[in-house]
C-alpha cells in the first residue's frame, strides 16, 4: 500500500483494541447471534469472519441456522426469543433471506436495543435524522469513522454517492447532510455523472461496476471511498480504477482492505454497546 | 395566476372530490383527532384549516387540546388511548410540542396505523426505502403528486433541493432519489447553491428566506416548488422572486396557493386511508 492509500484494516485494528480494553473492564462477556436462513456460500463467508472478529475481542458468538423453509411466523417467533433471552445483547440477521420471507418485517420484529446492525426501522430512522440514541448501521458507521480519523472535515464539502441501496447507501447519504455538505446522490438514469464526479470533495461509491470511476473524471483533490467489491478473474476489485487514481495522489481506499474491515469492527462496536446499555437495564 | 403557475388549490380540488365520492360509498365516517399541547397562534391556525377541510369531506374532526404542562408520561397515556380507540381512524399531533416533551417519543408511540401525519420512525422509514405499505408524509407526498398532475417525469431528472428538515425535507429527498431522479441536497453550507440551481431541472426550496432564488440563478425550462413562506410586511411569499421567475416563464408554484393546500387535502387522504384499513381489520 502506497502512503496515499486509507489502510481500514489498520484503522479497525485501532478500533478492536478500544473494544477489547473496554471489554476487559466489563463485569459480563457480550454475546452476539447471528440468524442465518440458508447456506449462500457469501453469507458462510460473511458470518465466518464475523465470528472470528467477535471470537477475538471476547465478544461470545453463536450462530442460529435455519432450513431454507422456515416459515415467517416460525422465524419471527426465533426473533421474539432472542429478543426476551436476557445473555443475548445483540443479534444480526444475516441478509439476504428467502424470497418467501418478508425481511423488513423480520428486521422490524428484532428489538431495537439488539439490532446491531442498525437496519431496524427505528434505528434507520434515528440515523436518517441524526439521534444519535439509537444504532447506526456499520457500514455508514464505518465510512464516517474514515473520515473522523483521517481529519476530513464534511461541512460545506461536496460529495458525490453513487449508492442508492435502502439499507446502507441512504443511511450514509442522509449522515452526510447532517455533517453539512452538499450531497448528489447519483444513479444508473444519472445523465452524466462526471459533472458530479469531476467537482465532487469527496465520492463514494457502491455500484458493483469495476472501472466506472477513472482518473480523469475527478480532480486531483477528490477523496475517493470505495464500497462494493467485484471479482474479477479470480480477484477483488471495487469500482474505482485504484491503481491511475492512486497514482495520481488522491487518498483512496483500497478493495479489499478498505471499507469492510470497519463494517465489522462496528459491528463489535455496537454489540459492546448493547450490552453495556441493556446491562444498565437490568 | 398566470398560465405558468401550478395552482395547488384546483388540484387539491380534485382530491377532495374524490375523497369525498369515496366517504360517501363507505359504512363509516373516517375520524381524525388532533392533539394540541399549547396555544401557538400559528399551531392554531393550521388546525383551524385542518378542521375545515375534514368537515368539508364529510371526515370528523375532534381537537384534544391539553395543557402546556401536561407530562411526557401523562401525553402518551392520552396516544395509547387514541390508539385503542376504535373510534378514532387517524392522529395528528400538532407540532411544536414544548419543549418539555420528547417530541420523537411522542410519534413513535403513536400507532404507525393511525399516525395520518406520515411521522411514525416507520412510515418514515417505509416512505425512504419506497415501502408503499405506510403512510407517506403530507407535504411530500404532496409535491409527488404536483409532478404526476403536471405529468413531469423525473427520471433520470436533476433536482436541486435546498431543505434538510427532518420529517419533511428528507422523505422527500428520498422519495425522489426513489423515482431516479438525481438528487443534490444542498444547505446553508453549500458554498455556492447557484452552481446546482443553475443546472437543475427541478427546484424544490423550503428555507425562509425569501428572495433566495432568484431568476437569474435557474435555467428558463426550470420548474420550481416553493413551499415554505415568510410573512413580510403583511404579505405571505416564499423563497423564490415569484414574480420574476414567473415572467420567465418558469413554471413556479405560489406562496400562498402552492404546496400547502396539498399537504391538507394528503391529510385527508391518509385519514380515508387509514379508515378504511382499519374497518378491513375489524
Amino acid at each position: 500500500m502506497n502512503f496515499n492509500t486509507i489502510n481500514g484494516i489498520q484503522i479497525a485494528g485501532n478500533i478492536y483494541a478500544h473494544i477489547q480494553n473496554e471489554i476487559q473492564s466489563l463485569h459480563i462477556q457480550p454475546s452476539l447471534v447471528a440468524v442465518l436462513v440458508w447456506n449462500n456460500p457469501a453469507s458462510l463467508r460473511y458470518i465466518e469472519q464475523k465470528k472470528k472478529w467477535a471470537e477475538t475481542v471476547w465478544i461470545q458468538f453463536t450462530l442460529k441456522h435455519f432450513e431454507i423453509d422456515i416459515s415467517q411466523k416460525e422465524l419471527e417467533a426465533e426473533i421474539h426469543k432472542i429478543n426476551t433471552h436476557p445473555d443475548i445483547h445483540g443479534c444480526i440477521v444475516q441478509l439476504p433471506l428467502p424470497n418467501h420471507i418478508d425481511s423488513l418485517s423480520i428486521i422490524s420484529t428484532l428489538s431495537p436495543k439488539k439490532d446491531v446492525d442498525g437496519f431496524h426501522p427505528e434505528n434507520q430512522w434515528k440515523t436518517v435524522i441524526g439521534d444519535d440514541s439509537g444504532m447506526i448501521p456499520c457500514t455508514p458507521a464505518g465510512i464516517m469513522h474514515i473520515f473522523a480519523d483521517q481529519n476530513i472535515s464534511l461541512s460545506g464539502k461536496k460529495v458525490a454517492i453513487l449508492w442508492r441501496s435502502n439499507i446502507v447507501g441512504k443511511p450514509l447519504t442522509n449522515l452526510l447532510i447532517n455533517a453539512g455538505a452538499t450531497v448528489v446522490s447519483c444513479n444508473s438514469q444519472t445523465p452524466d455523472i462526471t459533472l458530479y464526479t469531476k467537482d465532487a470533495d469527496i465520492i463514494v461509491l457502491a455500484t458493483g461496476n469495476p472501472g466506472l470511476l477513472r482518473a480523469d473524471m475527478i480532480s486531483k483533490e477528490a477523496i475517493i471511498i470505495d464500497v462494493w467489491f467485484s471479482v474479477i478473474n479470480g480477484k477483488i476489485c471495487g469500482d474505482a480504477d485504484f491503481e491511475n487514481i492512486s497514482k495520481n495522489g488522491n487518498l483512496i481506499t483500497p478493495v479489499p482492505g478498505g471499507v469492510w474491515p470497519l463494517t465489522v469492527a462496528f459491528l463489535m462496536k455496537n454489540t459492546l454497546e448493547a450490552s453495556k446499555k441493556l446491562a444498565e437495564e437490568k
